[in-house]
């Protein structure tokens, strides 16, 4: 059942995307908003077309190509990413994901399949952090109505407000005070993406079926202990913030490490201040960024009960104080049952091996999950780089998830027909 | 034979010199080669005159008191400190050993006891480290021919030229391409100073005998590891630079903690940068200013040894390589063993407890010491606290200081008449 997928026209396609970059700054940049964005994205509404598409935009100013089904009173089953990226940034992120959704349509046209549901294929605005206030996933928020009008005044350093900057896309942000889609509006959601990790490339795995997206939580920690003349305190009479630090940091590391928990878990201290910060005073004070990721929650918690339980050691050993203060707290975006039943089932026809796990990126799905089921499928990052020029997935991978996007959605597209109202549960 | 020393004059003093203070800043400012720098020193010429010294500028700005001796084709004895604070300072920090030479001075006067030796008291030009490119001990390194003309060039933030401003003070750098005194000009140099740690204090001992200024070694460590993504990259892919980092830091903290050398160390990572300092990505990159104190070099050499050998074992574990680079290396000022035995010989005659320890912090004596024989007496600093507006000796250490210095100055006048030649070796 493999081969239906037009792979060299797919990798064409990638190559000609990777043209529309701003060659100033990297060789494969692409910001949203930018002249180049536009040039990148006329060409793909040209080549949505070419795959049987119909092309708008909606009001957020993502890029909708549409396929109407059988049926067309039924929501649409949703495929897609973005095609921006960071400064810097590589070939594949998003762009593999709306141009592997181009493909799919583009076998359906050819062969001249019609889907029972209507099916959309989606280039979200703005998924990358952006100038506007470090906004991110801009349009994917817009759609299920998440983007606050305190983001839409923000604004980049030019002074454009993002509401602006949506307009100058082609958007009316006028409308975007309430929910675009609402719950039952889309089917089903499934975005391909690479894995921007090292777990597939490692293992040699050609397929990630996604658990879900990670919570993320952002704890300040701070340690205090008494800045002090570092050659007349006696090393018993001190109370270096900067040690006690040091004990939390290697904890930390060490518990994430060795963490017996029932999901993965990621644990990273990735800022830290000291204050005076000078080479011949004891550092009184230290700040610290401690971000916990996991599918479950509940491990996070008992993750930083852990965490803050041997705080309490370290304070006594090393003559500080250590708090911990939640800065940020971002739920897990779960992937359907259903939907990853139905990934499965498609690698196990196409006959790809494949391996459950959770995406500790974000991405524009774990917005839609408030409104739609989703699912997500990885495709191997060579060495786990991404947010990089040299960002790389080889060409039978890119190939393997968009087969594996199609047999999903033919899959989804029958079970849709029977048990809709399960899915969108 | 205590009592000698009019400790309630000597109080008086510092408390009128606490007056000459820039109370913007902080209550005890009084920042070398200000206003209010020049108008303290002008009441310290009046209160050296009062005290029976004929006070005269070296070509340094140095203020220095002389009181002839019985023989005056001698060289001088000298003690003496500084009168400049840092920002924030307070109000004991050279100012005691400068006042308490003036009362031992004033002593002989009123006695009408002659030495043998001349006696010279002296206000060294700023020893804290000055605004003119963080030069410190500006005075006592031109005494002994130290300081540089790149130091003479450096400038203030207004664009003053050290050199322009020793010659406000009232110096003449023109003279200063050669050193003012050389060895044999100086028969011994004693500096009475508060300890600016908690040593004395905690033991409840009123006399510190110095053996010693500290070598002080600043090595630049760098840990390299790979920057990553914080939620895609596993535990086990990591080579996170701070992790390594806080490893060293808690190794270079305990093994100074359980030093068993034959003389107190302390080492100290008092700064930290850590590259790209962003909560969700892991460190790729951090450097560090590890300092260690020892009055034994060899010591210093033994310490750095083990922690390099330890960064091996981290390197390893942590995925990281890690270096170490001397950034800069102050060599031990050793204090002369007959004065240290002529201080210990002070205090029994007088009944004090006394300590032999060394320095951890630099003093003008440690420049001195190129051209002459040095010893310190170190009063204890109430909770080790210094180089704050709380800063506090207590009347009887004080006074028990001085007590000491002129009492060490008279058994040092005898023996200097017998044994000159042995004393300045």
């Amino acid at each position: 059942m493999a081969g239906r997928i037009d792979g060299k026209a797919l990798i064409r396609a990638i190559e000609r995307m990777a043209t529309f970059t701003d060659q100033s700054t990297s060789p494969f940049t692409r910001r949203a908003f930018t002249e180049t964005y536009l040039r990148g994205r006329e060409w793909l509404k040209s080549h949505f077309e070419a795959s049987g598409l119909d092309v708008k935009l909606d009001a957020a100013a993502n890029l909708i190509g549409r396929m109407e089904g059988l049926d067309r009173d039924r929501p649409p089953t949703m495929i897609g990413s973005h095609t921006d990226t960071v400064t810097g940034g590589g070939r594949y992120d998003g762009i593999l994901g709306v141009l592997a959704g181009a493909a799919v349509a583009s076998y359906l046209h050819r062969s001249g399949q019609s889907l029972r549901f209507p099916l959309e294929v989606v280039d979200f605005l703005s998924e990358e952090v952006s100038n506007y206030g470090a906004v991110s996933c801009v349009g994917s928020r817009a759609m299920v109505g998440t983007l606050s009008q305190e983001m839409l005044s923000r604004i980049n350093p030019n002074g454009e407000t993002l509401k602006d900057a949506i307009r100058r896309m082609g958007g009316n942000p006028d409308l975007l005070n309430a929910p675009l889609k609402k719950r039952g509006d889309i089917a089903a959601y499934m975005e391909l993406h690479i894995e921007q990790g090292p777990v597939l490339d490692t293992a040699g795995i050609p397929i990630g079926v996604v658990s879900g997206i990670v919570a993320i939580r952002r704890v300040k920690v701070t340690v205090k202990g008494q800045a002090n003349h570092a050659g007349t305190t006696p090393m018993k009479a001190r109370s270096d913030a900067l040690v006690g630090a040091s004990q939390v940091i290697s904890f930390v590391h060490d518990l994430a490490l060795d963490w017996r928990g029932s999901f993965p878990l990621v644990a990273t201290v990735g800022r830290i201040e000291i204050f005076p910060n000078s080479p011949n005073v004891i550092p009184g004070l230290c700040t610290m960024d401690l971000e916990v990721r996991s599918i479950s929650e509940e491990e996070v918690d008992t993750f930083l009960d852990q965490v803050e339980k041997a705080a309490l050691d370290t304070s006594a050993k090393c003559h500080v104080s250590i708090s911990f203060e939640t800065a940020s707290d971002a739920y897990p975006a779960l992937c359907s049952e259903n939907i990853i039943a139905t990934i499965k089932e498609a690698c196990s026809n196409l006959g790809y091996e494949y391996l459950e796990m959770p995406s500790g990126a974000g991405h524009d799905a774990m917005h839609v999950a408030s409104i739609a089921p989703i699912g997500m499928i990885f495709v191997p990052s060579v060495k786990g780089l991404s947010h990089c020029s040299e960002e790389f997935t080889k060409e039978k991978h890119i190939i393997a998830g968009a087969e594996v996007l199609l047999e999903s959605l033919l899959l989804l597209n029958e079970k849709l027909d029977v048990s809709y109202a399960k899915l969108s549960e």
